[in-house]
């Protein structure tokens, strides 16, 4: 007799930006003539650059040609994006990172919840609180958070390291050693960073305890200040104690196209075993590579014009970003984020919760956010905002909370 | 201290594309002069057709333009494509599947690699031998198949159905039930086919025993026979005992653009829980949806061009499997598939093993194909062919095979 697998079935509710948008269907069929202005999910508005849309439409005129049509892809990849990787986002920063430590895939969201599969099913996981939630239910998924606990909103076998305003949200070293720990920095949901140095101590408590950092740069192109490092890599001995996640999605706009890589590199190892080798595996197994066109569009960021153009989409969001900051800060609301990274995370007013303060926003002026709580428990009191929208409907986002 | 997943380590050897992959590259270092002509891996050849590559420039355009623009795709795929999906493959076939059953991925490869984890974890697998790789492969990562015995080339927790030419290469139900079966027909690697009432069998077989079949319908686009069904759900019951997989590879000539689905029907249940609402959560969480250009080329395969469109492409493809086949059989060889199938089975002359074959092959003709030991025990002493070649291509392997 078939069963399922029970630890899914302890996932309380949805995922979470499935909720919000059950939420925003149901209030907008009861408020037709209502308009939304959507800044919850980090989905950005903006149109790819000329140099990727170019480089789609080369793409796609090759496939349609017997002579350079091209079928599956490399299994990590082709080496003309994976090679353009290395020099630009490694090489470039001074960085020891090889184009065979680079595994393409569809997204920084499928490998961060994937990744959990190449480490032991008794792997203890540390995660930031707030947190981006794949991180916490991919481990749900395989059974290594142990029960969860409905009025505290945590996992009994995770170890949760608060962010909160008292230590800038950044986490401290935990008190109890993890095994693998997850990072993101400029961080999700709160926009913060850290510095080099900050970075440097995870590192080296990571090889002094045989932990394994899992660090998310998905938003490193927000990087505005000179002291916060683009990639663990910057950092020394991360070679035998991180991986790296990267997205597309972000910088170049690919939430729609679908692209993304992930770091192993060769050095970092368990006994004897290479990671390198496992995920290769896992790739190999169950996965078949991003489409040719969608890697082509990938090498093109990384076109001189492509860069240029990349840096002119972040300035356009990061102008957002500077307007929503600014604008809730006049309007008295304690806010934090925004400079580093593309997220505006604010302290609910009148001690509301997150979710309260989510649906006073939907309905008082019609504009979404994200819940903190649904980030983790020290998320509660507090909500995300993003610089994502378009600069017209942000600045009337900000306007209509303003007049609340 | 982190730990590796252990279940990783007991896989033996790469995963066999992989492997051949390696050998070839090594013939081809040592032997730059030689012409090698691939029928190994099932990778198609022709160029995407009109109406699809049409579809993909206008879908790009739309990318460019903010008002066309478009961000996350939605979690099960876009309407567009599933409507489309509903009515040609299942409405038109007189089968009862609705739009939210379907949930649209990057291919079948990742679906069939990612299907186990909503079961159990001592869920006891049945699968044919031979067999597509990535259903046992899958499972031995996730520490469901025991031990591997080299000897005999088997795992011990799974059982394992013979499709041998005394069968008919069709699978005999099991003596000890199951608790998921995987089925492929038309089946990759033998290129046989059961026809509705042999399926109609283990669909009986499963509601009776509460088993759940997951069935790989991949090659469906090569049915030539009356008799063979396309879905599993053209088989009364199945609703209650049934996935299934779907590619856009082989009919359409995906491999590179990556596109596919899976259907998880709302009847489909484990007691109170649904699995249609479990793979819902799956996909949520560790997916972020096919791109939309790519789903927008799905979309056209299904209008009237694009249906014609790939009609010729499958008979192009037969017209290479009938010349293989024909071509080998003309030269003595025993072999099978071919008709409902673009793969051809073929017993290695001589009694060689698949992979002395192989390398005879390689080394002799310059052609590659694929061991049938690599697909399990019962494929030894058999190689499998792929009609995915250009027509002149496998003209000139076979007759360099005739010549040998």
């Amino acid at each position: 007799m078939f069963k399922v697998n029970d630890n899914y079935l302890k996932l309380p509710g949805s995922y979470l930006f499935s909720t919000i948008a059950k939420k925003v269907n149901a209030f907008t069929a009861a408020n037709p003539d209502k308009k939304i202005i959507r800044l919850g999910i980090g989905d950005v508005t903006q149109p790819l650059s000329e140099s990727v849309i170019s480089s789609l439409h080369i793409a796609v005129d090759e496939m349609a040609d017997a002579k350079t049509f091209r079928g599956y892809a490399p299994d990590l990849g082709y080496e003309f994006l994976r090679n353009a990787i290395a020099e630009n986002d490694y090489k470039m920063r001074g960085c020891e990172i090889y184009p065979d430590e680079i595994f393409v895939s569809d997204g920084a969201k499928c490998d961060s919840g994937n990744i959990q599969e190449i480490f032991a099913a008794d792997t203890r996981i540390a995660v930031c609180d707030p947190v981006y939630p794949v991180y916490v239910d991919s481990n749900v998924m395989a059974g290594r958070c142990g029960d969860y606990d409905e009025s505290k909103g945590t996992w009994s076998n995770v170890i949760y390291m608060p962010c909160t305003a008292e230590n800038n949200y950044a986490p401290e070293l935990p008190k109890e050693t993890p095994d693998v720990i997850y990072l993101c920095f400029p961080n999700n949901p709160t926009g913060s960073a850290i510095t080099k140095d900050e970075l440097q101590r995870w590192v080296d408590y990571a090889n002094k305890n045989k932990a394994l950092i899992i660090y998310d740069a998905a938003y490193e192109a927000y990087i505005s200040e000179g002291d916060v490092p683009h990639s663990v890599y910057e950092c020394e001995g991360a070679r035998t104690c991180a991986i790296e996640l990267h997205s597309f999605s972000k910088n170049a706009g690919f939430t729609g196209v679908r692209l993304g890589y992930t770091v192993v590199p060769k050095d970092l190892k368990c006994g004897d075993v290479s990671l390198n080798s496992l995920w290769a595996r896992r790739h190999s197994t169950k996965y078949n590579g991003a489409p040719y066109i969608v890697q082509r569009a990938g090498e093109a960021v990384y076109s001189e014009k492509g860069k240029k153009e990349i840096k002119e989409l972040v300035a356009y969001y990061m102008k957002n970003a500077s307007y929503i900051l600014n604008g809730l800060k006049e309007a008295g609301y304690t806010v934090s984020g925004g400079v580093n990274a593309p997220y505006i995370w604010l302290k609910t007013p009148d001690n509301m919760t997150s979710w309260e303060f989510f649906d006073y926003l939907l309905e008082k002026a019609n504009v979404v956010g994200t819940p903190g709580s649904g980030f983790g428990p020290s998320g509660e009191g507090y909500f995300r905002l993003t610089a994502f929208g378009n600069y017209e409907n942000t600045v009337e986002a900000v306007d209509r909370i303003k007049r609340l």
